[in-house]
C-alpha cells in the first residue's frame, strides 16, 4: 500500500505500538461492560480507573479531576455548554482563534441570550492583552483560550490570561488538546493561576480516537450533555469505551516521558524545514511568536492552499491546508483572519505538522518536492498571466 | 483468567471475531483524520462511508439518514435535546420504561419550560393504549417509546404508537438499541409508519464500544449537542472514530444476516431457561407480554438480586441485577416500578441476557448453581428467621 509522509500531526496521530498493545486484549473477545457488578465488569472498572490514575499522573490532576468523554470536540462542548446551562445568560469570552468546536458553542449560547465576544489577537496569532484587559472589565461569566493554536502553532500564556481573568469571577476554560504532549501542561500549575478546566485528547497524542477528557476543578458545576446512567459522576452517561480509554492512559504516560526530549527534537527538524521554506521563498505566519515545536503554517504568493496540498499529496506527501476539520469549508482559515492577514494570502495556507516518525530525510524530501511543484505552479500561473 | 459463563449480553456483548479483524488494520500504525485531503484522509473517509452503507442496509435506512455518535446514550440525548432545542417549549411524552439516557434529558427539558409525561405501562410492561391515546389528546411534540426493554425485554409495538401519534405532529423516536439484532428492525417500513428517528448502538450487536447511530427522517432538524468541524451533516463534529464505526458497520451486516436463525435459536435456550427458573420456584416478570428471545427478567422470594448476583459471580455466572448501567443506584428498578411490581420483589430482580455464543451446557449449568445458590440463600433466611 502506498504509505506517503506524514506531516499531519495536528490532524491526527498515528498508534502508538505500546498504545495499540495495551487495547488489544479489550478487544479480543469479551469486554465487559464497567457498570456490570461482575468479574468482566470489574476488569474493565478495573482498567477504566488505572487509565484514568495515568492520564492524571501526566497531567498533574487528580484523578476524580478527570471526566473522560468521547472526544476533545465534545469535552469542548461539555464545558461552554455545560457551564452556561447552570448560569443566568451573561458574557461568554473566547479567543477568535479557537477551534469551531469551542466557537460553535459559544455562538449557540449567543442565540440563547448570552452575549459573545471574540478576544482579539495580534498579526503573529497573540491575544491582544490590552484588549483582552478592557474585555475583562464587561465581567464575562465564561472565559476559554486555547493553549496552542491547531493552524499556526502559537502558544498563549494562558496562565497570566487566567489569572488575569480571576476578579472577574469568571470559570476559565483552555483547550491544551495541541499542547499536550508537545509542551509541559500541569493541571495543577495552571489551576493554581485560575485555570479551572483544560481539555486533553488521546488521538492528538499517538493515543486512539474515541477517548478524550476535560480535566475539571470541581469548584465548576456542569450539566451533562449526555444525560443517564450517571457515568463519570453524573458529568457523562454511556457505556464507557474501555479499549479507547486504556489507549489513552498509555498514550498519556508516554506523552509525559517523552516531554523532556520531544520538542527539542521537533523543534531542530522544525528549523530545518522553515530554513528550507524561506529559501524557496514561503511566507511562515506567526513566524515571531513562541509556537509548538512541531508546526510550521506557511503560503506562497499567488499558490492556492488547496491546489498545493492536492499536488504534494500526489508526491507523497500528507500536508492541510487548514484545520483538517474544517477542510470542506472553502473560505479562509478564521485564524488567520484573525490574524490580519489578506485573504488573498490566507487561501494559500498550508500546515505541515511534524510527529515522532519523522526523520531529517522526510524534512528534506519534502522541501525538494514542495520546491518542485511551486515552481510548476508559478510556471503555470506566468504562463497563465 | 478465569472466564465466568456471560449471560449478560444486554449489558455488553464479545466483540464478533469477524468484526475484529475488520477493525485491527484502523489500530495498527496510521489512521487518518477523515477530514484530511491526502490519502490518509481519504482512506479513512472511504472506510467511515462502507460502515455508513452497511449500516444503513442493516437497517433498511438510506445512508444519509445515519448520524454517527459515539454510543447509544449519547443518540438518545441528541434526539431528545436537539430536536427540542429547534421547538418552543411543548409537552414531551415518554414511555415510563425508557433507559435513563431518555428519561434524563426529558427531565433536563421539564426544567426548561417543558412538561414532560410518563407514558404508563401495564403489569406486564406494556404502553397502556387508552393512556397512550388520552395523552396524545394533549399534542406532544416530541414522544419517545422503546422497542424492546433492556430490562425486561418486553417489545412495544411501536409501529401502532407512531401511526397514532401522527395526527398531533410529533416527531417520533424510539430506542432500538436492545431490538436490533434479535428482532428484524426496518426503518423504512418504521418510518412509513411514522417513526422519524431511532437508535443504534454497536456494542450490544457484537460490535465495539465508541460508536452507535440516531437514523433520522431528514424533516426533523436537530441541533448539534456537540457543535464544531462540522461532521455528520453537522449534526455531530469531532473526528470520527474510524476504527468503531468500521466495526460498527461490519457488526450491522452481520447482525442483519444472523437475525434470520439468531432469534429461535435464542427462543430454545430461553425456553429452557425459563422451565429451568419456574421450576425452582422463580417468579418471571412481564411473562405475558412480547418479549425479546434472549432476555429473563425474575425473582426469589425473600432473596436480595444484588446478593444473588453477587453469589453466582463467584460461582462463574455473570448475569446483572438490573440495568448494567444504573446498577450503582441502590432503588429497585424503575421498570418494574412502572410495572406496578411491589418494591419488596423489585429488590430481587436478577436478569439474564444471552447471546450468541451461550449453549444449552451454560443454561443447564447456571440453572444448577442458580437452584444450589438461592437455596441456600433461602436456608440463610428461615435460620435468620
Amino acid at each position: 500500500m502506498f504509505q506517503p509522509v506524514y506531516l499531519d500531526h495536528n490532524a491526527t496521530t498515528p498508534l502508538d505500538p505500546a498504545v495499540r498493545a495495551a487495547m488489544l486484549p479489550w478487544l479480543d473477545g469479551l469486554c465487559g461492560n464497567a457498570s456490570s457488578r461482575h468479574e468482566y465488569g470489574r476488569r474493565a472498572r478495573q482498567a477504566i480507573d488505572e487509565a484514568r490514575q495515568k492520564l492524571a499522573a501526566a497531567l498533574g490532576a487528580h484523578p476524580t479531576e478527570v471526566v473522560f468523554t468521547s472526544g476533545g470536540s465534545e469535552a469542548n462542548n461539555l464545558f461552554v455548554k455545560g457551564a452556561a446551562a447552570g448560569m443566568k445568560p451573561g458574557l461568554i469570552a473566547v479567543s477568535a482563534i479557537e477551534h469551531p468546536c469551542v466557537l460553535k458553542p459559544a455562538a449557540q449560547l449567543a442565540r440563547q441570550g448570552w452575549t459573545l465576544q471574540e478576544i482579539a489577537v495580534d498579526g503573529a496569532g497573540r491575544v491582544k492583552t490590552d484588549a483582552y484587559a478592557e474585555l475583562l472589565l464587561s465581567r464575562p461569566a465564561l472565559v476559554s483560550v486555547m493553549l496552542a493554536n491547531n493552524e499556526t502553532g502559537v502558544i498563549q500564556d494562558v496562565a497570566a490570561l487566567a489569572t488575569a481573568a480571576r476578579s472577574t469571577g469568571a470559570w476559565f476554560h483552555s483547550d491544551v488538546v495541541q499542547a499536550f504532549g508537545k509542551l509541559p501542561v500541569d493541571f495543577r500549575l495552571l489551576n493554581a493561576a485560575g485555570v479551572h478546566a483544560v481539555t486533553v485528547s488521546a488521538h492528538k497524542i499517538n493515543g486512539p480516537k474515541g477517548a478524550a477528557a476535560l480535566v475539571l476543578d470541581k469548584r465548576v458545576e456542569l450539566q451533562p450533555l449526555v444525560a443517564g446512567g450517571g457515568h463519570e459522576r453524573g458529568l457523562r452517561s454511556g457505556t464507557e469505551n474501555v479499549p479507547a480509554i486504556v489507549g489513552f492512559g498509555v498514550a498519556a504516560e508516554l506523552a509525559a516521558q517523552r516531554v523532556a526530549e520531544l520538542p527539542q527534537q521537533m523543534q531542530i527538524l522544525k528549523n530545518r524545514l522553515e530554513s528550507g521554506l524561506t529559501a524557496i521563498g514561503a511566507r511562515i505566519f506567526a513566524v515571531d511568536a513562541a509556537r509548538l515545536p512541531n508546526t510550521s503554517y506557511f503560503a506562497f504568493p499567488n499558490i492556492d492552499g488547496e491546489t498545493l496540498v492536492g499536488k504534494l499529496d500526489r508526491e507523497g506527501f500528507a500536508v492541510a491546508s487548514g484545520a483538517a476539520c474544517s477542510s470542506a469549508n472553502p473560505e479562509p482559515s478564521h485564524v488567520l483572519r484573525a490574524m490580519g492577514v489578506a485573504p488573498e494570502i490566507a487561501r494559500g495556507a498550508v500546515r505541515v505538522s511534524l510527529g515522532t516518525g519523522n526523520s531529517e530525510t522526510d524534512i528534506e524530501q519534502f522541501i525538494n518536492a514542495l520546491q518542485a511543484t511551486v515552481g510548476r505552479l508559478q510556471g503555470l500561473t506566468a504562463i497563465a498571466v
